[in-house]
């Protein structure tokens, strides 16, 4: 059953073939890798409001626009940047592959920290706010939140088990709908405002306001940063491009930065016009509201923010499990993670990505302004290794009009650190410490991981020249058997008898809580005809393994070193997924604690069971 | 590393024989089972008035001490009737076997399944309302309400994993300062308002009342009833009390229901003369701060609330997995949860009653107003099938004084159902034909798990006539081994010598997904020095199984029927926690696969990986 359910919410599985058809040009490109960046329009506004609103009042406004042109600035900078990344690296040129081959492993490792923890981010808040645009529409649904916020990341997952291209069909139209549907309203509020319209003035007292520090100025960029998120993911994306992917990668990255330009500028400089308090709600949805009143454009802007949301936390569905793939391609993570799952997605990091954004958004009660910190700082921290990664790179292999492309790079880097370190300063108190301490203890396991699956290849390995020196032989030692036993069932009886084909020195072994149940298993063990002997240990534990591991090494075994003991345990072959649930998964742990033991095997042997009804009814299985 | 952990956290094993050592008597039995019922102060006096303030105003408060009265004479009944439960199941008279007993086993897992969800909404409604105390002091708590709750639900989980002693020794004495709390602050109440006290008048809007119907007086009781919850508990638990034990239990029944009057009863008499608006936080923390103000009594006062309500929801740690291991003797619930963990104290049952509890908390949003019905409605179904069945047992057996047990338990059942009926009704559409739907899936359910355990015993069965007939022989049938491989490396050279000591049928088999890598594997293996032959078969799938079960059936395999065959799989024998996580699991899908098919016997054959460091300097692993 669980099949089933998996089948229906997740599809057939695809052959290894299909993989290639799993692509897309720029025109599915552009809305899967933009709606990151476009959407943050929902919040990064906002967030910067947040700052300013309660510290100098009204003049928060005139301050948005200017930060929010710094803030564009920023991208212009960044996307010239990546222009180049995307060249270089028609394979994916994300953070970790520019840093580690430019820089080294250490920088590499660093750089995918950072953006595993940020593209976790993109989800926590992508989904935390847009499910804020739903609740300050529908106030009644403020207390579930949280609740919303983990349904719709479950049906992400859904979603993004299915595979690629599914998605990206599902996905694609509602972030064209969404910048129209913005353009519009621009263009709506400003028709507004040259009628004459007067917004109704914001309720800040006046008496808490503060002066105009540099200090909050950063902090509200820093905010606003969150807006320069999607970048990396087009850089990173280039192989999940159809040809020409490098060109229509690049594309896409032009194409973003001038929607972002169009809509993130343009609803700062409406702000100023349409004044919100973000105290009551989403800057967005509040907007809308001035603009068109509860009519249908109102509710189609804010179902569309909600849309585009989603789809912004897709895109971390794309590049979170891509970039762990490639670490574990390398070893750097534990290999699973680049194990494609029945649809050809990458099951295990997608499921590995939505439940920590769930803990996120559990731990952090959806609050964006909790969130936001983290996520910008993970983001310029592999901004900065990837731009200095590409600088390197330009001075060490030089080639055409290298200069002018060291510069960019280089200019790309310095603003970018020069960010790490605003908004390290700014945000430590509210959550950056975490990044801070977070990457290095991930770079360290990281590292461990690395070492450790070298150390294992190296153990495994035969050189060719030692092949032709190795004998499969049948004496190479002797094959020794025990039988753990509860009592004298069919079970038991076929235990033993598979025991004595493979061979000749079978021990059958038991454990009593007590005397009389021993004496009870013994008088009917006598009555079988075999020539196997029954051992039986007093166990006060209740436990098997002890015992039978203290019998293995005591003199009455007997036991020769370089022999190997094949432990013999019976497991029920359950005829649907809630049988396996029924009987108790004692055996995975008896198994688990033999194994520690290299001269232990553990052969494990089915029992089919017959249907119940079946046995309930057959005259065979009744008392007689 | 886990292992260490989980010691720490929940300390040593302890042996078969600790277990008697672990029992209360009545001056322990009273704070642990009593603090379910007493703690009910804490909320249902506050749900009795937001169904009735809204509608008739403050009205409410002379309402709110009729409707307590009332459900104080229901406990009176109830205390009656479980007196003599006690005396006749002096091993614990749990609504289940009671009515499996007396009515008959259908009604006894009705009543199983209905008390396992009340015992599941104790401790969801008592940490609630726990939380909801400690936020109505701390206002600035509010948003991490849910969080809060499963904080707390992990911690108790860990507390009673340690096992039921210990728990009784950190709880009991706050009970009792509770108690004296509240009656102190009954009595200082009085003072005040002799002293001449006017309280601020509530704020109710005049024009939104409604006139007093029965529907609201009936809906406002259901709320109420919550407070008779832990009745069942101490029938349940008289086994658990020390000798003698029916005394004790009846001893402690009758001085719960004593407190419950003082406490409960007083309190709501008093709130007459303090009246608190429940929209505004926690009843007993508003009438505190009014009689006390922000002062010492009150900050003790909220904190033993709240750790009661924690001690509250503890008694389910007693009740459900009691319940669900005497349900798991008898087959009706997967045997596991009739499992004692190291430290005695049934943890499956632990663990599950916590898992769903902290669902239910973020599914209703850790509100107690959506709990409650769902709670009270479980908790009198069970009420009801335990005194109906209490009533056919006196039918049936007669005996001394029969006529008047009879009638006392007969009254019970009808007084009861009387109240499930009000309940269903009153709250149908607010949560309680959740119950409605969930019983009879569980009753369903657990009818299928007992016919499927007794199925089972009867396949297994050998009757002691038969057991003379059984020949356990070497040549019962032919043991074949297959050895899947990846690559050749010492794992794989290891399983195939393994092989060979176990049959002399053996062959090796491997997937590949082109002829390439065939090629390179076959040029491998054909180095070596074996007899054994390689099968390499094409999988476009990535995946093992299918291809080696359609080799097993092809005819190139000549497989004949009865014979078994074993396939070996290596598994790394990890070294530390971490490695585990590294390896990936494919292993245990191919196991879980092959032991579908009852002629084919799993040998894991673990392979155990030096020290990564000692191979990583060591220069035997190191390229010449």
């Amino acid at each position: 059953m669980f099949k089933e359910i998996k089948r229906l919410l997740i599809g057939r599985p695809l052959k290894n073939e299909a993989i290639h058809g799993e692509k897309f040009g720029v025109l599915w490109g552009l809305p899967i890798l933009s709606s990151d960046a476009i959407s943050s329009v929902a919040y990064a506004g906002q967030e910067i409001l947040i700052v300013l609103l309660p510290a100098i009042g009204m003049l928060a406004f005139k301050q948005l626009t200017y930060i929010s042109a710094a803030i564009i600035v920023l991208l212009a900078i960044l996307t010239l940047s990546y222009r180049q990344t995307i060249d270089s690296y028609p394979n994916g040129g994300g953070a970790f592959i520019v840093a580690k081959e430019n820089i080294g492993s250490i920088a590499g490792v660093v750089a995918g920290s950072a953006l595993s923890i940020s593209y976790i981010l993109t989800v926590s808040v992508s989904i935390a706010s847009g499910v804020d645009q739903i609740v300050s529409a529908f106030t009644q649904l403020e207390h579930y939140r949280v609740l919303l916020c983990i349904l719709i990341i479950l049906l992400m997952t859904i979603g993004n088990l299915r595979g690629v291209r599914e998605s990206a069909a599902i996905f694609s139209l509602p972030t064209y709908f969404f910048i129209i549907s913005i353009l519009f309203m621009l263009v709506m509020g400003v028709i507004k405002v040259f009628n004459g319209y007067q917004p109704e003035p914001l309720n800040i007292a006046q008496d808490t306001l503060q002066p105009l520090t540099l200090f909050l100025i950063l902090q509200a960029f820093t905010n606003g940063c969150a807006a320069l998120t999607g970048v990396e993911a087009v850089s990173n994306a280039v192989p999940n491009f159809r040809e020409p992917s490098t060109k229509n990668a690049k594309t896409v990255l032009v194409l973003l930065s001038t929607l972002v330009l169009i809509v993130f500028g343009g609803t700062s400089i409406i702000a100023n016009y349409y004044p919100t308090d973000p105290e009551k709600g989403a800057m967005l949805v509040q907007i809308s509201n001035m603009i068109f009143g509860r009519t249908f454009p109102f509710y189609i802007i804010t179902a569309l923010s909600f849309v585009i949301l989603v789809l912004a936390a897709n895109t971390a569905y794309f590049g979170f499990p891509n970039l762990i793939s490639v670490m574990a391609k390398e070893g750097y993570v534990p290999r699973q993670l680049n194990m494609r799952g029945d649809r050809l997605s990458y099951s295990n990091g997608i499921i590995l990505l939505s439940g920590i954004a769930i803990l996120l958004i559990i731990a952090f009660n959806a609050n964006i302004t909790s969130l936001i910190g983290l996520y910008a700082i993970g983001v310029f921290i592999s901004f900065t290794l990837s731009q200095a990664g590409m600088l390197l790179k330009w001075l060490n292999q030089k080639g055409e009009n290298w200069i002018v492309k060291a510069s960019i790079n280089g200019f790309g880097a310095l603003v970018t650190f020069g960010v790490v370190i605003v908004i390290a300063i700014t945000k430590f108190a509210q959550g950056t410490w975490i990044v801070v301490i977070v990457i290095p203890i991930l770079v360290f396991m990281m590292q461990k991981v690395k070492k450790h699956y070298i150390a294992v290849s190296k153990q495994l390995r035969i050189k060719p020249e030692e092949l032709q020196s190795i004998q499969v032989e049948r004496d190479t030692y002797r094959n020794r058997v025990i039988v753990p036993i509860e009592s004298i069932n069919k079970s038991s009886i076929r235990a033993l008898r598979y025991a004595k084909t493979i061979s000749d020195n079978v021990v059958a072994f038991s454990v009593s809580i007590d005397e009389e149940n021993a004496n009870k298993l013994r008088e009917r063990y006598n009555m079988i005809n075999t020539d196997i002997p029954l051992i039986i240990k007093y166990s006060p534990f209740r436990k098997v393994v002890e015992p039978l591991l203290k019998f293995i090494e005591s003199a009455e075994y007997d036991y020769n070193k370089g022999d190997m003991i094949t432990v013999i345990l019976p497991q029920f072959s359950v005829r649907s997924w809630w049988h396996r649930v029924l009987h108790n998964q004692t055996r995975v742990f008896i198994e688990r604690e033999l194994l520690k033991h290299k001269h232990i095997v553990v052969a494990v042997m089915p029992l089919q069971l017959k249907d119940d009804d079946y046995v309930l009814k057959h005259p065979k299985y009744q008392d007689r």
